[in-house]
């Protein structure tokens, strides 16, 4: 496989939008493009994600429409990817494999999603889908359901007080509100303290409404090229340097929901092929769709021992200077989630990291990060690392 | 890139089912599998197709779902592809393209889709949102809408008749059906005359009610493999030499609906790769979705001039013992239209007929076949060139 570049990057404010799918991606792709020093003319082919245009637009096979509005040429494929919230992430790999494989040279990779339009009851009714149907979705379980069930799970397993790790998940959205108050692109962008998460509205017990992120409108988009085509191209190519993807199924086949496998399986990959081990990841922008999320993220990815993670977002070890630095865009919870491009906005966050361009939130002097996204209830995990 | 092979097919009867898409594609996967003498848990990867699960089932994510009820290993990541018509022969191409590369060595693709069990007024409102929706759909068009303004754009342009167009369009219907007639696994098995079409319900004027395939619920899927991987398992490996995609956005980018610039574009691309021209090819499953269509596929194809395919539909050129034959399998027309499955069935039937098993509609001496899937109206075309 030859060396794989990510050479612009670009992505919307994410929050409430009055743009459409289409016209958020368009303004993703064309900063990105734009920021790589080619023309839409040069893209090869387009791996576009998104997950719930059919519900939010009435539009299905919205790949060769953002194909037409950027302006790409017919011989450039535009395909497609649902996974999800690792939708994107997954375009993005099979973009660098294809590109490692030297099947296209420069193509654009991303995604778009409109879920906030929706209000955040009906998003979260229809985003169950992404459940099992036949045995999950239909037993009324929604996300919030399954990650209240996997934080109980955990106390229980390690026999830690539910007041203890609430106050463990509390620190975590207290973390990542405070990253987003840095991060003009975030959702939210306001400071809040532990008493806000745990005086919140009960969600899911435990989880309340802070421990919750967000639905977001917004879209995100990144050029990847061979390291050949990079060259002269832009000063700071970041090297796409492992990928990793598994499959877990539904809940029926998981037999511990702390212990998410296809994580496991998905980042020892990318681990493996970056020649690379959690200790060496200085950055990591990971999958906090609920507070509980980010603390079995840290364990899965190698960072804590299992059982553990939830004392280092008490320690405060995840934040600037931390051990490793966790979601300095603010995360799924203040930067927002807009589903599909939910993964292309962890990428672009790791990029201008490790260029070095994140003014307030930047981690000083990062060289390599890592990226993870968690689709459904741990049916996908897709896993890159990045490098400067 | 290494030579790439199809071990294994497998497809379930097309037409209306009791089953969900999930036990569908189990049962085409499982086949698939066991005919390529491999196990499930050989699998490296599952490329998915499915389109409109959301609607059919409330099922989104479905891929790491039906990897989990095939038994497959969680380090093989599965991965939904959505093309609208043309989404199994997306996932297939990636498929190839990753196989090919090295990714992988052997790996599971196909779709499913139960489009029948929403009857065809719901069916037919609900896939159009593979129109674009703010220009298109919105403005009330479907596809029976589209392939009728290409059925009067064709007539006027070339100077034929629009009777005389029907005739060819009416004979196009009768040819697929007799073919259909012949596969035990088509949604109708019915020969019918030219009488029977020309007197059909108008639907949307000239495209009456046998123009039209139906909607169909069913699933497709094959084993491919490296060449190397291959040896010794299969008596019989088909290759996969040639594969093109292109795409062409909605119609306002399109100027003439006679022209698929996005299939002239794929197919091209797909000759090249297997430095093989039209005349090679001896046959074709190729998108009728109307009939309408099969003519503009021919001509797009190579297989004749621009506006001389209707000609050829007359004169029952492209049946058995034809210049080409077109659809043994019965076409969509016929054989039917599981939308996210289709291009997966296309395959299983020229794979079939390279092998020489398909007994009454076997194509005598057939070694060079093409498949052709057009998504959307000529948003997405993709093209495979397979040979024994």
């Amino acid at each position: 496989m030859r060396e794989v570049v990510i050479l612009g990057v670009g992505m919307t404010k994410f929050g409430i939008s009055q743009k459409s799918n289409l016209e958020m991606f368009v303004e993703a792709g064309l900063t990105a493009i734009s920021q790589s020093n080619v023309e839409p003319k040069d893209m090869e082919a387009l791996f576009f994600g998104n997950c719930l245009g059919d519900f939010e637009e009435g539009q299905l096979h919205m790949a060769p429409f953002a194909h037409a509005e950027l302006g790409l040429p017919i011989s450039a494929p535009a395909t497609r990817f649902e996974s999800a919230c690792a939708t994107a992430t997954v375009a993005i790999r099979h973009a660098a494999l294809l590109v490692g494989a030297g099947v296209y040279d420069v193509v654009l990779a991303g995604g778009t999603e409109r879920a906030a339009r929706m209000g955040t009851p009906l998003a979260t009714r229809t985003f169950a889908m992404a459940c099992q149907a036949q045995h999950e979705s239909l037993a009324g379980l929604t996300f919030p359901g399954v990650f209240a069930m996997a934080a109980h799970l955990y106390a229980s397993k390690y026999n830690i007080p539910l007041s203890n790790l609430k106050k463990a998940m509390a620190e975590v959205a207290v973390k990542n509100h405070k990253h987003g108050s840095l991060n003009p692109k975030a959702h939210f962008q306001k400071v809040i303290t532990s008493e806000t998460v745990l005086n919140g509205m009960m969600v899911a017990d435990p989880l309340q409404l802070f421990d919750c992120c967000p639905f977001s409108d917004g879209a995100a988009a990144i050029v990847i090229a061979s390291k050949d085509k990079a060259r002269g191209l832009v000063k700071k190519p970041i090297y796409i340097v492992g990928t990793g993807q598994a499959s877990a199924g539904p809940l029926y086949v998981q037999q511990d929901l702390t212990r998410v496998k296809a994580r496991e399986t998905a980042c020892k990959k990318a681990y493996s092929q970056a020649g690379l081990k959690p200790t060496d990841i200085e950055v990591v922008e990971l999958h906090d769709c609920f507070t509980i999320a980010e603390i079995l993220a840290l364990e899965g990815l190698g960072f804590y021992e299992f059982g553990q993670a939830y004392e280092a977002a008490l320690k405060g070890e995840t934040t600037f200077k931390g051990k490793v630095v966790v979601n300095p865009s603010g995360g799924l919870k203040a930067k927002g989630h807009p589903i599909g491009a939910t993964g292309a906005a962890q990428v672009v966050e790791i990029v201008e990291q490790l260029r070095g361009e994140c003014g307030p939130r930047q981690v000083e002097g990062a060289k390599i990060g890592l990226v993870d996204t968690l689709g459904g209830d741990f049916g996908t995990v897709c896993n890159l690392i990045l490098r400067s």
